[in-house]
């Protein structure tokens, strides 16, 4: 495998060999094995000693992915400098809602001019950028150098070695290339996009259809109302997307489209549980007391739905779950006024 | 309700009223219903007079839509010739493997002038021709007049007025904006294109897809793997329709995405049954025999490969779906070849 060499983002004129991944959750343990299932050299960063002790001696992630053996190409170290050492790529995987204070950490000690690869999705709570966004202005990594990695891509079923596409997006395309032919294995393939805006706002855009789909289930409805939401999400979430800079064809693939269904349709998304309960009939507090924690599609739809009415976009999905989750209106009132609207071309 | 009148093709100055459907299966059966709770005056025809009987006497259809209780505004009845007296619009509810030789008999009593709903979809096998073609071809009815209903529309849930959105496919936009406004209900939301050629090509290809996701269950993948199929079998579906003249929205909408999202997820769908028994590795004929009828994926699959091929598009989920249906290729080759291909953009 060789990389071509068009850009200055990517560095070297071999194939991108050793990674660090900052972050051993599960989605970040997921991806070091597949790196290291893709033959790179991984070292696997996690701040708690307990964890990377785990993983040294076990060849298992316990904490964050039981099950799951680690190929020898993995190392792990909760020493940041060390694990730097050498990278020619970085990945960060850490949770969104942190990653500026990690970033605030990181950016003293990663090496500069290489990839940097985002598994976080979504938007930043309270100032509503995007991943890549705070990836740039808080780590001061180059756009040309950002990464972000997307799809409908459950990290049991990768680590399990189900086949899985993915979506490796940058506004440089030899660096999504050049990170695509690092990882690519027989159960992993990843496909690059330039069209980051689009991969980011779908991102977290597909957590407000999977709310709206699980408040249908919860009201007893079947799959002609979940297909019809997920189209119809679909459609408004590429018409907000396009008004901001990013592309159509992104929500039509795997980052938007392919994310949607396999979050919309997963019995373990917590934003679909969430809408399950609200369908219910409970109130958002109830509803996400027993969903358990912060769930990102509650708070996307208020992000979304005014970025949508400042560029004066109609997104009646996102309306319906915005007046459920804050405005107190009944479920049921949320499906009659999706369907009660005048009817249109599609 | 009143009826833009800018095309000939369009009854009359008032809005559709008297609609006949020719047909009592579930789906003919519920789309009656769905007339008639629109407010239109809806006889239904069915060849058995016992089926007819029924539904006069219980105002059930018992053979074929159980605990469904019908409008008072259906009327049944097995004479064909009174059934059409008055009519402003025909429904053909009849399978797609034979319209034809129904056609033969109705359109020497269908009035001419009316709009021409067809709610079967796919190919007809033999000539490959869509069924919109067989209509005009067969039935003598102008294109500007059929309109071809699709999109994620399970009968039963259709019937229990669960919410439901809809296609309403016609060249004249006019006719489809005509019954548009005579069948939308509260639970049933119809949207209009004028992409006939796309929502006929999206009803066949969903059904590859299905076998296809199905395959990917019965090996034992999950959400990712049936994800990625959908999405990039919608990718292949959308490359070839519009290299036969369909537009590429109408992929991304209820008739494509949508129709497939729903036949993927569905366990009542026969293709994606037959794809699980040929995933745990069955032969086509004992798939077939244990999901019991003839499975239209199977034969779409082939007659797509065919057009595939004549026009120089790659599809490769449906060649791999063809390879196991067809040459023995085993359901785990059928995915190592999606996965092995080399490295391109999305």
């Amino acid at each position: 495998l060789t990389v071509q060499q068009n850009s200055a983002a990517v560095v070297g004129s071999a194939a991108l060999q050793r990674f660090t991944v900052l972050g051993a959750g599960a989605f970040g343990t997921t991806y070091a094995k597949v790196l290291a299932d893709a033959g790179r050299d991984v070292v696997l960063w996690a701040r708690r000693e307990s964890v990377t002790a785990d993983i040294n001696s076990t060849r298992r992630n316990r904490t964050y992915l039981d099950d799951v053996l680690l190929p020898d190409r993995v190392r792990a170290t909760s020493e940041l400098e060390q694990a730097l050492v050498g990278a020619q790529a970085v990945v960060l995987a850490v949770p969104s809602q942190t990653m500026r204070e990690n970033l605030a950490v990181f950016r003293d000690v990663m090496p500069t001019g290489v990839p940097v690869v985002s598994l976080a999705k979504g938007v930043e709570i309270g100032t509503g950028l995007r991943m890549s966004e705070v990836i740039g202005t808080v780590g001061h990594v180059p756009a040309e150098q950002v990464v972000v990695l997307t799809g409908p891509n459950f990290a049991a079923e990768i680590a399990a070695e189900q086949p899985t596409a993915t979506v490796l997006a940058c506004v440089e395309h030899d660096t999504a290339v050049a990170v695509q032919l690092a990882c690519g294995t027989g159960y992993f393939r990843p496909y690059t996009i330039t069209d980051v805006i689009g991969a980011e706002i779908a991102g977290t855009a597909k957590n407000i259809i999977a709310v709206a789909t699980g408040i249908a289930e919860g009201l007893g409805f079947g799959l002609n109302t979940a297909a019809s939401l997920i189209t119809r999400g679909l459609n408004e979430m590429t018409r907000l997307g396009v008004e901001l800079g990013a592309e159509a064809p992104t929500f039509a693939g795997l980052a938007g489209l392919g994310d949607t269904v396999a979050t919309c349709s997963s019995p373990l998304s917590r934003n679909r549980r969430l809408g399950v309960e609200l369908g219910r009939g409970l109130s958002l507090d109830d509803a996400l007391e027993a969903t358990g924690a912060l769930t990102e599609g509650v708070v996307s739809c208020r992000s979304t739905r005014d970025l949508a009415h400042r560029h004066g976009i109609d997104m009646p999905i996102t309306e319906a779950v915005y007046q459920v989750c804050y405005r107190h209106a009944g479920p049921e009132q949320m499906i009659r006024s999706l369907m009660d609207r005048p009817p249109t071309p599609e």
